[in-house]
């Protein structure tokens, strides 16, 4: 089976190096090239060290044309923007990691795809959420891949929108550093992230609009109303998030709107011991438990922010829209302890 | 000035070892004894280690009567037990760690205080939070202490409740390692609990007796709905607390609410900026931040879970009840970093 | 090509979990069956939870013959007691990662391979260190597994045998708290042990034994004088040695003597940049950093503990028993962040 | 008794916030104003949250000449040149954290105390280790205050030094992010720090010199050969070191060296006990372990970088300089936990 050449651009970042540790592993595709201006010329273990010892690709500046799949490991809005100053033949595949292309407001791109400005197509992105959309994925030129918080949330409120149960919803997620990228700020500093918790962006999250867009997506016409305070946590991966709602169905018939929503898909799991953090980091897994007390349900899930919540969904997506088996390459070891 | 001589049972644990740590500095307080069966004949430091070169007293396992106070440092259960099976001269104050004696329908103790069983005493325990409870435990002869969840979740909406202002509220907590005592467990095991975070007795955590106690003592006559998530955090001290609920008062009003309430109270303190765990990490602080969006309320808290949550308050209580400046041995210096 | 079939005795612990993780994913390896009697009936993933979702496998308390290789992953001293009392037949072999059978004073084990006592057969176990003793292992029937600092340590130290460089050597190393199993002791409860460090086993590791008779082995009739002093670190996994000696070789020719010590050996990379231990967590990897000053050489080595200190290596032997590419289905993406 | 009055200068990095810490509680002290151009204006708490609702002092960048005492908490080289470019007055102490006066050869500083440029003056100063020069302290103007490596590793060495014994020492120390101060560094990033140890300045070190000035004052016209590897730790606070040599005298006359040299001095305490580090966290205290196997000799030594390695030692001198008890102000509630 001839590989799927994949092009990265932006692979000096969390979410590219993640990108390569995984394609590098992967039976059906291989790495054509990493786009990185500061890093041309350099080999990828000058930035990603663990890489040492395992490949001789050098970062590089230039754009090859010869590549079935091209990712987008650009920051917020740079995706966009590189679209535009770039030109990407029709035929490329793009899946698009930054929440430029997220919501159906802004799933279009309109450009040129030859240097002298002829050839104007449209791109239109398919939010990459697979548990909610693996059909259009399947059979998608582009695709915008979730926010990590985004996905952790709607992974554990997909079921209750289907069976149109939801109304208020109070949730309150915990992510690990890495969630905020390698730039430098005080709240990255070891010194005060060390032993320390702190909320931020309280009940304005930009995530938000991507998860009610989902939602009412399986519960059109409703008014949800989703109050989410998200805490920075004391570690590099991973996102843990509980949501309590109101549901007068019982724990066994909610379970059951559960496993029946996820029976095709391989990775979202639900678990009827107490789940953890430790479970799914370093692996594409969502594990979701079920608590339920009085009227009162609690849905708690799990993910690994840069796998799940960001590259190895976009794998995930990748293998759909190359007809692959979802999990190819993606059998991961998780760290564990 | 006379110094209050304090006798300690139970301190071989946590909270025993903060209270000898707080009380060796306390300007006018001594320690007479610390009693320990297991450890009994051991110098202090040779369980709380910090302490080498110190102090030179020895756990023992001797009760003497020449004591103003006694602090029962004990587990859960264990506290009633200790009176039943040792008599305590009715002279002698009672400061409780335990979760004995803090709901009204158990605040009594009715008992001998001689070998022989005559004179039955009734010790009536005050609920000691002084933020709610100032004058009732300046005139107490018995403190029921707080716990430490329901210290931080109380100071974060006393204030609204004094306005009649609470209906639904949805908490999430999170708490280091020392919340769950020095007991080995699969949960306190490094290798499990290191960047790791797993939700636990979800939506029936025993703190929420004291604190819809408090809430309507000071809202009577209400339904309150409080629903609590807590979690395990990985670290070892403190908890952080974030309550949303709806309010139709504007921000500004509520903050007023909170200064005017806690204006008197030296340890909790209302700040603009964003708190974060370390600020009160080794000290006997309770910072609050408020934010809203929309009529949701938002409300974070946090404390250090052994000292306001714990043996801070309680040295908090003995200072009050001896007439002493509320902020008496608690001058502490946070750890910060 | 037909899989290996194997065995995995103790696999309800770190290294048998982590094993189970690698033989999942091994490609030309299947596990018939993980051995553990307290856990006999359980699904794997009650136990290692990551596992949930993907393998139906339970854990079992018999042993069948059908396997072409046991591994035993129980605790020291109870690998030779296991082959005492359990009959595996001749034609099993057997990799073991206790520290029962290293030394060759301790490396041959004889006994019966049927129920009723009859053909007593020999075993002998190979050191598998790979880096050492490649071909033995390529043709060994059993194999003992060495230890975690003794990989990390010998690994920085081989070249210099080979060179018959050694004489004294000042060794600190640092170790994760899954270098102690999961037994629940105080030096593994995450209060104490978080943000901690402690030395333990001061110059007198047991260790030690295994380390010297492999340096003796490239430098034979030397006396070489190894202070080891191993630390407790505060976090889970890996191990990080710095060794220190003198040495009137430049940097430069000491560089080529590693390069071409492990010119043929995948996992054992030497780097020009400074190491770290995250590079290597979660992969099969030893990564070493030389630096001099003068005359004194320091050799920096890391490893994760569990993988190429334990389990990775001891897949690796596998594939080298069974003459399988050395790497197979160790391909593991770093954990890294 | 009056005040000491305080001037700090560098208020808003690490140590300066650690010394504000410590004086606002000190009994015999009082802060006058805390220098720090960058912040000039705001309250204390906008930089040092912790210290909320404990005092109204603002930031200044004005200097006061009614001072007792001054400290530079200003970066290495900033602070001689602090006082090139302000005008001191002759009878003001100072002791200075940074490394500009430490060694003999530079411990001199020549400058006006006028702004008209006249009246040169000499300030000379003294190495401010408690241990090593209680007396000149007692007696200086000027303070150079050791470095935090400096300080741990002199401590273990010192009674060594005076009897004569030093040749060669092997040691490793690892630290705790603080240790290099506020400034962003890939290196002090979350992501990367977290569970990870990496080797710095591999017997380069900056500390070394002092360390090894000390000692030749004890141990005159020796040759003492200090290889030094510093380590960087996945932790916030402390030093650990371990420094092994070869010693004839048997372990209880090495104990009784160290008990004899350390007899007068609080803070430094040898223990029969395994030590480790939180039990200095927080704290002014080094503790000191001492093992031996055959002719080899470990010693064991811990503090906490930011106090008896910086700011509690800059404390302690300050109250030998001022005839106060050494202690004063630096009994503190270890973290501990």
């Amino acid at each position: 089976m001839k590989k799927i050449k994949v092009g990265i651009v932006g692979g000096a970042g969390y979410t590219g190096g993640e990108l390569i540790r995984l394609l590098l592993h992967h039976p059906h595709a291989e790495i054509s090239f990493v786009h990185s201006k500061s890093n041309s010329g350099n080999p990828l273990h000058k930035v990603h060290q663990d890489l040492i010892g395992e490949t001789g690709i050098l970062f590089t500046s230039e754009l090859s044309e010869d590549i079935d799949v091209l990712f987008l490991c650009t920051g917020h809005g740079e995706a966009r923007k590189f679209l535009e100053s770039n030109i990407i033949a029709a035929n490329i595949k793009v899946i698009d990691l930054s929440n430029d292309f997220r919501l159906s407001s802004n799933a279009f791109y309109h450009g040129p795809v030859k240097a002298n400005g002829e050839d104007i197509i449209t791109r239109y992105f398919v939010y990459g959420l697979p548990e909610l959309n693996k059909e259009q994925i399947q059979s998608a030129q582009n695709i915008a891949n979730p926010g990590c918080f985004a996905t952790a949330i709607q992974l554990g409120l997909l079921p209750l929108a289907k069976a149109g149960l939801l109304e208020e919803i109070y949730t309150t997620g915990i992510t690990g550093s890495t969630g905020a990228g390698q730039g430098l700020a005080t709240t990255s500093h070891f010194s005060w992230r060390a032993n320390n918790i702190q909320a931020y962006k309280t009940l304005t999250h930009q995530h938000l609009a991507e998860i009610g867009q989902s939602l009412l997506q399986l519960q059109s016409g409703s008014n949800i109303d989703l109050s989410f305070v998200p805490w920075r946590g004391d570690f590099t991966r991973g996102i843990f998030i509980s949501s309590t709602l109101h549901c007068d169905l019982s724990l066994e018939e909610i379970k059951k709107l559960y496993k029946d929503f996820y029976s095709g898909h391989h990775f979202t799991i639900i678990s009827d011991d107490a789940i953890f953090l430790k479970q799914v980091v370093n692996t594409n897994k969502c594990v979701i438990q079920l608590e339920k007390a009085g009227t009162k349900l609690v849905v708690h899930s799990a993910i690994d922010n840069l796998l799940k919540g960001a590259s190895g969904q976009a794998v995930q997506n990748m293998n759909l829209m190359f007809g692959l088996d979802e999990t190819a390459g993606l059998h991961l070891k998780a760290n564990y302890f």
